[in-house]
């Protein structure tokens, strides 16, 4: 019974999904769906990504959190874009993830022709977020080097879904030890396919390698 | 409708808590809910606690994760201790948190009277776990240095229902500007009660707090 309800509602979720992606593509959006553990560095990543493409790009947010406005205000104060606030305390009881009926619920009326790239920060958790079709083009991850190597193991649904891993935080691997061959051995194992790009937030190292794969998306 | 199923839920979550709260006191055990997010150090603060208390205290350890039992295998090269495993992905679903029900069907017939401590490691993340009473004593987290000043505010719920936060990776708190001020402000505003203990689990420096605070709930 229980498992038949689960499936009813993510066969609800994939349908408003479906009609989020034909909305998406009605404007001309590439949507990145973008997902990790707390504090692995999304919005630092997103501070960095619509300052890279901001000026040849049309950009807008969709910004997923249980309380407040501080990532959109990280946010605003970087570039002018449109910015969508959903937060899950308030209309979903707290949940821990987005699913495809708070972005359509998000967007609502608000209509966005012309956009290059929309940019989904989901609530920062590795294992509920993965199980959410929303819409998405693609399904993009963040891990940092602090959060250890066997991650992928322990949370193989989000490592497996996701298309590109953007592994951040690398000006400190060093110092925290990170073992980088045992990772990535740890990612093959649970999405052979999967892209990783190595970067730094921070300094900006690596940044110019994520923003040639999004670009290398939209059509010259 | 949807308010009245959890409100049902809770409630028999709640029931099956007070049953395991039940069991743990005739044991005598304290019992410890660690939570945090993926990689904010649980299992490395867990290796150094039972290496820390095993020559004078009797100890369990309940393991939580969606996947693996990685865990359990650091913590048993550790020490031999009684661990229960348990695997949300197997038998519910892939849930992203313990609840009391899980607690009690991972103890099963298991009786350990006698214990001093038994550590509950919740799976990582900084949403559902906070929601679920699972009969423990004190609810705990970590956090990590690396996550960043602005976590508290935008995971309210678990670092208000928690007694203790232990906050791990000061070794690295300059390397990653990390802002302890503000954190700590953060802290405050949504719980003025918090007891926070500095520590590095890598390092060491810090774990004797920590440790005389464990210690301080068990009679002499």
């Amino acid at each position: 019974m229980i498992i038949e309800d689960v499936r009813n509602l993510l066969s609800a979720n994939d349908r408003i999904a479906a009609a989020n992606r034909e909305r998406f593509a009605r404007w001309g959006a590439y949507v990145v769906n973008l997902m990790s553990a707390p504090g692995a560095g999304k919005t630092t990543i997103l501070e960095r990504t619509l300052g890279g493409l901001h000026e040849r790009y049309r950009l807008a947010v969709i910004e997923g959190d249980v309380r407040g406005s501080f990532d959109r205000d990280r946010l605003r104060a970087v570039v002018d874009v449109p910015i969508i606030q959903i937060n899950t305390e308030i209309a979903y009881g707290g949940e821990c993830h987005l699913d495809a009926l708070m972005i359509a619920n998000g967007i609502g009326d608000v209509d966005l022709p012309g956009t290059d790239f929309v940019f989904i920060e989901n609530v920062g958790n590795l294992v509920c977020p993965a199980e959410f079709d929303v819409g998405e083009a693609s399904k993009v991850m963040v891990a940092s080097v602090t959060e250890g190597e066997d991650k992928p193991l322990k949370y193989p649904l989000m490592y497996s879904v996701c298309e590109v891993l953007l592994l951040n935080k690398i000006d400190i691997a060093v110092a925290v030890a990170f073992d980088r061959d045992q990772f990535l051995k740890n990612c093959r194992s649970v999405n052979p396919g999967l892209t990783v790009i190595e970067l730094s937030a921070r300094t900006g190292e690596g940044m110019s390698t994520w923003l040639d794969w999004l670009t290398s998306k939209i059509p010259a």
